[in-house]
């Protein structure tokens, strides 16, 4: 798993815990107002001693059932022993009290009426399932035994009522989990000698196995238990319920459970609930049955009531799909499953119960629910019921059919779908259906999935793209110089570089797919071949990426674009009238700026205008004005590019009508213009009269060692203020232009870099001397450029009360942020990073979601000093952070204005701002 | 001039303002007592109307020559108008009051008594000066008018009595300047005519004139005033006297003068004070004279009158170098003036007061004094007195003087030293008495002077030192390969770089001569030769660099050695009684450890295990360890390092018996240990057994895109574990085995390059680990390392508290923190910083003094935090600033325990550090 994957779960379980906790001290206070003599539960046949609001009392489990009983659910009955007895087990060191055992015998009474059977009865005996449940969800980290009851006499009761093989595989089973939990055998004898049961009968699998078989196997395991313990095994079920109970208690303080306490920072003296429920059989012959339904369509989220279910089955016979399960009704029915008999038509009664009850448990839980249930003998009993896991599809429609339906408010509406997820639906995903071939996996660096040729160069991609090929890029890694190549190629894949590495950030920008810092790949591009392992993909093999998981897959395999339905829509409506975080765009050429618009941007926060640089038709000129020996020569260069950027931003403000424009100023360092590869450096040394050395000289002079520190950003406005005074006039008289065509333009001058007040001051002054000379040959236009900068430097942040003298607005840049807060060169991080994670050193790649405890505060401090200055500054973020919902929430609670991202995560950036206003106050 | 050195000059401007503000709320206090209805200040003859505390009234000047004569000095007589009058002069739109205009005569009579002259009298005519002075020193602003008072009549006066030559030449040039200032004619109109006198007559200098051509020459200023005014010069003496005065109040309103008093923070409401005084002249014949004193021997400090005189000349002539002055005493003799007259015999009376004078003026002012005197016909004038200005040496030896004569404090003692001078004195310097050919001029990188023979490389050097040769290293830049050749040059210079490049601090670091970032060298390695313009200078040339001035001179130049005197040692005893800061080194070896010590380091701050690591027996080792391909060949050439690394520092264990060594674990990105040419990559493939595709394969995966912001530091200790491990064994063993020697060792071991907590808390561990491991072989010892970390990044400075729990010590790297928050390499910075303070966006380079306001703030957050967590964290700086004398007191304000800096550096640190000290409350 990639550390950004790993992260972004742990992310969710840590912003999950203020939840819980607030309920559980709900819930502390409501079992101080009158609850607290009594230690045992009952529920069952609609009522139950406790609810949901118990949970410190009851445990997690005892309070959902007690809830489900009481909404009038058929629960198989059954009591739960509270918290406070294990407080007080464990303070008598492990011994149960009398008043406790008194009233466990009462419950199990109750239990035995409800069911018509009797604990440890020869003919109808009554079996148990014992199970622990603390307040807060410790999975996996405490015991289970179910079957408890059964013994030498119920177990033929049993076999006559279900049969042979079942009664006593069920009783072989209870005996090992019994001996597990309880009686400290460990499990491998049992495996053992089930292994060479089967062996001895010549088969493989259990099931092969008949009743006899298991009755002999019934009988080792028993002589085993006496040989281990120098015990018989417990026959009096009373007997076998203490032991269990007090084990689930004992369990507690098994070592697992204090160390997951003690990682997750739970009390040790909450303690752990003993649920004892009655067992249903969904496999005791007729009128027997056992399935698992969604309240509705899990996958497309229409609401329609959903599942699948076994005739004379366990649950885990479902699951283990050794049968074809059945659809419980026809909206279930698939392709596969069209012809088989349906639960509506086979029980019709049963299908009439469970409706009623999948619209009352909805209802109630206000959620899609994914619940397990059991028929035994014509009775309907549910097993259990939770939020259902849907698609992100299945959340949107669901969520805003439910907020229509009044079941929740719009704003649950909104909480109820996962915005990181949000773009899957905006790309083009592969169909994972088909077969595969997974040739490696990288870092999932851009969603989407890309199918094409392999190229091994930009040149490549751009020239068989304009032969109508489809192409896949792949590169060790990507440069500016890639850029015209990775737009024509249908995906990029490189073997180095982290998620915001550049073929990460640029791809991602595009919404192009991209899987990076695929390591295993070795490449040569002599050969013209890449090879992983013994396998070898030349240039020209199919290949298909996808950049939402990271594989690379030999081939061509299908893939589908999934539609944006009105929910979507309608969804995203919503979060606009919640949200106050304003939500623009990265884009530097009219197309991205027009889909973004589509997507819902509210303008461009960042347009960089080096992207127009590399156009083959200017490139020449942009080297010529770099390699220009005076002012005058660099000037002349530059009047050839002057109308060319005039025309992009010509047609930005067109696609923007009404919307404001933030372009920054010339950013990267000169040296990303020139040509480093010998031919290259031949071809362009020709192009402009020079010779080879002096071409070479002038890249060794501009060579640096910590490009990301040296001379770029407002650091050439200063040198070479030709630059930012071309660019400068070609945005202004663009926009004099196009407001004459009846346009509204609003234009934001960026500028990058800015350290020290002094550089603003000086570029401010010169930027607005360029603005009134262009103003004064369009004296009618309304064109009033404002001029910020970029706060993406750390001294920048700590000193930006003085900045914001010479800003109409900030924008944070928190990629450079973190790289120069955090010391990380995030092309260089890859060889480290990894190791971190590994270690559990960071917990985050802070280039996903922002450092909230170190560069967070580089971006408040920044924020609110900005303000003590200008009070009404406007404060935006830019960069790879402001399309991630945890840092937008961030942003939003630092009192940021708007985010500007890569026109793909516009919905993203949308729906979690009007999570953040949602979640405010929730912790 | 360099960045550094301009921003020196200016902070020590800046550094002075508060003290002069003091000062002048104290002299309006003293104006409000009492002496407001005075408008008109008169001075003369033993008695002032004012004194030194009326500055705000009097103006510096005025405020000044009341205070010399209130001393019983012999100051030429006259009177001060006051800054109330300025005020009342500018309300009334520039008309002088009549009330002063009484006042201005009454005291101008004052003047004609003392000086038995009278004003516009045709035989002793009595001319002054008038003169503005403000409140605030503003130089150069306002004018002057000399010689006032001379006219068609008085000037025959002055003739008959000091001959023609002299009034007439008087006459113009009081017209020039009077015409200049009160009647606006300009200037260039005069030259003009002076220019066509002396053609005329045949001759280029003014001195060639004769009184009958001066005589003319004013007959022709006085027709071209009429011209250009339309009226006649004034001849009233009287007329004249208000029209100067006048003319120097609305100079307060002149554009200059408003100019600089807004960039200066000066209000426009003070106004200026108008000094007339009586004119004396030193070149009036037999009995005149004029000369220059200084208190004390300016340039060895001793306590000898010093000084020198003309005899019947002006204070001009003195300067102007055209006759050799004669000494005024036998101390003032030089080899030159062995021979000449002296004052002392000459004029045994004159000379006898002035001796009375020096002696009261040092004494009033409590500093050396620099005077100016005029004997005319044989009455001695004292013209000015102020502090002289002195070499280091005589600053230090003046300075223990008068705090033994009780002259002054210890504490002002120490104050008088400009500590970032003080390295002058330690390091051999060039004898500039000789005839010498600047080549060209780069940056004063560190101090001294060094001659040898022009080597280019590293090799060459180390070669030809071993020898006996002496060599100057010259390199584009250098890296840590080159460290072992610049050890063996006598000096170095480079192409490349600013003042904190490899070059520079890595020369500091030794103590080594080095000029950096000679931009004008045009270096050709494989000609073996540079090129300045068309000058070339081969390999094996003699060159000569000066590291305190930038220069570069062709040839061997003489240098001499300054002794460190005792003056010097009892300065420094003072300095260390005073401070609190305590002050460390930075050393790699026991010769720099002890040559520190001697200077006064209380211990090593740093010690770069890194520098150990290029010797040519370990290199190989080094790579070996890089090269390894899995953990277990890594440790098998760490084993090789081990016992060398454990020499190391048992070496400098034993310099620094009793004093703390902080020792940094393994820092810089491993490529710089590897070989980069083509010719290096051979030998060491073939050393290692690689073949040269492989270690061309390993150096292009360490490639980094910014190696500041990649994998260095402990980034290092958390992918290699192995690395630390065995620098830790290395430094606990040999403090193990040194303290059963009886030597007192304090190890403390630092982590580099921490940004998270996460990082300290797994290598802490490890590192205590590996403590406890050796000290289970040593049961005796008593040796306990502290571990603590370096704070460089600025996230680790904003997290200081959290990463607090896992530090004994904090250590500031103020270099790396800079390059970090500043988003400045100190590598790159060299192609925009000259830029950036020629524009003024920049004041000061932040590499050499701290950036208080922004880099600073991390240091004092840092600080600040991490003793929220412990209260008694120890926190120093280690670093180039550490050593300068500004950012040392930044340091103690901010509370910091030490400072550790390059060994020359410690005295000026022990010094700066107790000027801090005495400079708390100053403001």
């Amino acid at each position: 798993m990639s550390p950004a994957r790993k992260a972004s779960k742990k992310k969710g379980g840590k912003a999950a815990a203020p939840r819980s906790q607030k309920k559980r001290s709900a819930s502390r206070k409501a079992a101080s107002a009158g609850e607290t003599d009594r230690r045992v539960f009952s529920f069952g046949d609609g009522r139950a001693d406790g609810n949901s609001t118990l949970r410190e009392l009851l445990g997690g489990k005892g309070a959902n059932l007690a809830e489900m009983t009481n909404l009038g659910i058929p629960v198989p009955p059954g009591f739960t022993i509270s918290t406070l007895v294990c407080g007080e087990y464990r303070k008598k060191k492990g011994k149960l009290p009398a008043a406790v055992r008194a009233d466990v015998l009462t419950a199990l009474a109750n239990v035995e009426q409800i069911r018509g059977r009797k604990f440890g009865d020869p003919e109808k005996p009554l079996l148990v399932s014992v199970r622990s449940g603390a307040p807060v969800s410790m999975p996996g980290m405490m015991d289970t035994i179910l079957n408890l009851g059964l013994n030498g006499v119920t177990v033929e009761g049993l076999a006559r009522e279900a049969g042979e093989r079942f009664a006593f595989d069920s009783y072989r089973r209870f005996i090992q989990m019994y001996a597990d939990v309880v009686l400290d055998v460990p499990l491998d004898r049992f495996e053992y000698r089930l292994e060479h049961a089967k062996l001895s009968r010549g088969v493989t699998l259990d099931t092969e196995l008949e009743g006899a078989d298991w009755r002999g196997i019934v009988q080792e395991y028993l002589q085993l238990i006496e040989q281990e313990t120098g015990a018989p095994f417990p026959q009096s079920a009373e007997e076998q319920l203490w032991g269990a109970i007090e084990a689930v208690f004992d369990s507690w303080d098994n070592a697992r459970a204090i160390a997951y306490r003690k990682l997750h920072g739970i009390e040790n003296s909450l303690g752990t609930a003993v649920n004892v429920q009655s067992m249903v059989f969904g496999n005791m012959g007729e009128g027997c049955a056992t399935g698992v339904a969604f309240t509705r369509n899990p996958s497309t989220g229409e609401n329609d009531f959903y599942g699948e279910y076994l005739e004379n089955a366990q649950g885990e016979d479902v699951v283990a799909g050794v049968r074809t399960p059945q659809p419980i009704n026809d909206a279930s029915r698939t392709a596969e499953t069209a012809e088989l008999p349906v639960l509506s038509d086979t029980m019709p009664d049963v299908y009439k119960e469970l409706e009623k009850i999948y619209r009352r448990l909805e209802k109630h839980y206000r959620d899609m629910q994914d619940i397990e249930f059991t028929v035994e003998q014509g009775r309907l009993w549910l097993l259990q019921t939770r939020n259902g896991k849907r698609t992100t599809q299945a959340a949107v429609q669901i969520a805003v059919d439910m907020a229509k339906e009044g079941l929740i408010t719009r704003k649950d509406a909104v909480m109820r779908v996962d915005a990181s997820a949000l773009d899957q639906l905006l790309h083009p995903a592969l169909d994972r259906s088909a077969p595969l071939e997974v040739l490696a996996t990288g870092l999932p660096a851009s969603p989407g999935a890309a199918v094409g040729r392999v190229v091994f160069s930009a040149e490549e991609a751009e020239a068989r793209a304009k032969a109508g090929e489809h192409v896949v890029l792949v590169r060790a890694e990507t440069s500016p110089e890639d850029i015209l190549g990775m737009h024509a190629a249908q995906g990029v894949l490189t073997a180095r570089g982290g998620m915001t590495s550049h073929a990460a950030v640029v791809a991602r920008g595009m919404g192009k797919c991209c899987v990076a810092g695929c390591g295993v790949l070795a490449i040569d591009y002599a050969a013209g071949e890449m090879r992983v392992g013994d396998k070898v993909v030349r240039a020209g093999d199919w290949l298909t990426v996808d950049g939402s998981t990271g594989d690379v897959i030999l081939g061509e395999l299908p893939t589908v674009v999934p539609e944006l339905g009105e929910s979507f829509e309608e969804l995203m409506k919503w979060s606009d009238r919640i949200r106050r975080l304003k939500v623009r765009t990265n884009a530097d050429t009219p197309e991205d700026a027009e889909m973004a618009r589509r997507f819902g941007a509210e303008g461009i926060g960042l347009c960089r205008t080096e992207h127009m640089f590399f156009d083959p038709e200017r490139i020449l000129a942009v080297r010529e004005m770099i390699l220009a020996h005076d002012s005058a020569s660099r000037q002349t260069a530059l009047a050839k590019l002057l109308p060319m950027q005039r025309q992009d931003f010509k047609g930005l403000f067109r696609a923007m009508d009404g919307l404001p424009v933030t372009v920054r100023l010339l950013d990267p360092p000169l040296h990303e213009f020139l040509p480093h590869q010998d031919d290259e450096i031949l071809v362009v040394a020709e192009a402009l009269g020079l010779s080879v050395a002096e071409l070479r000289a002038k890249l060794e002079s501009l060579h640096e060692f910590n490009p990301m520190l040296g001379h770029r950003g407002c650091r050439l406005g200063v040198t070479f203020p030709e630059i930012y005074r071309m660019q400068v006039q070609a945005i202004v008289e663009a926009a004099c232009e196009i407001s004459a065509e009846g346009v509204k333009v609003r234009p934001e001058i960026m500028v990058p870099l800015v350290t020290h007040a002094g550089e603003l001051s000086l570029l401010r002054e010169e930027i607005k001397q360029v603005i009134s000379q262009v103003r004064s040959c369009y004296p009618d236009s309304r064109v009033r450029p404002s001029v910020g900068t970029m706060i993406e430097v750390p001294r920048a942040a700590l000193t930006a009360d003085v900045i914001a003298e010479h800003a109409d607005f900030f924008s944070f840049g928190t990629n450079d942020l973190t790289q120069m807060g955090y010391a990380l060169s995030r092309d260089d991080a890859g060889s480290f990073l990894p190791s971190y994670v590994e270690q559990g050193v960071l917990e985050d790649d802070p280039f996903v979601s922002i450092d909230e405890d170190g560069i967070g505060q580089l971006v408040r401090m920044g924020t609110e000093r900005g303000r003590t200055t200008r009070p009404r500054l406007k404060v935006g973020v830019c960069g790879e952070h402001a399309g991630d919902p945890q840092s937008i929430r961030f942003f939003a609670a630092v009192g940021i204005d708007y985010v500007s991202c890569s026109p793909y995560r516009v919905p993203v950036a949308r729906l979690a701002a009007a999570q953040a206003v949602a979640m405010e106050g929730a912790g």
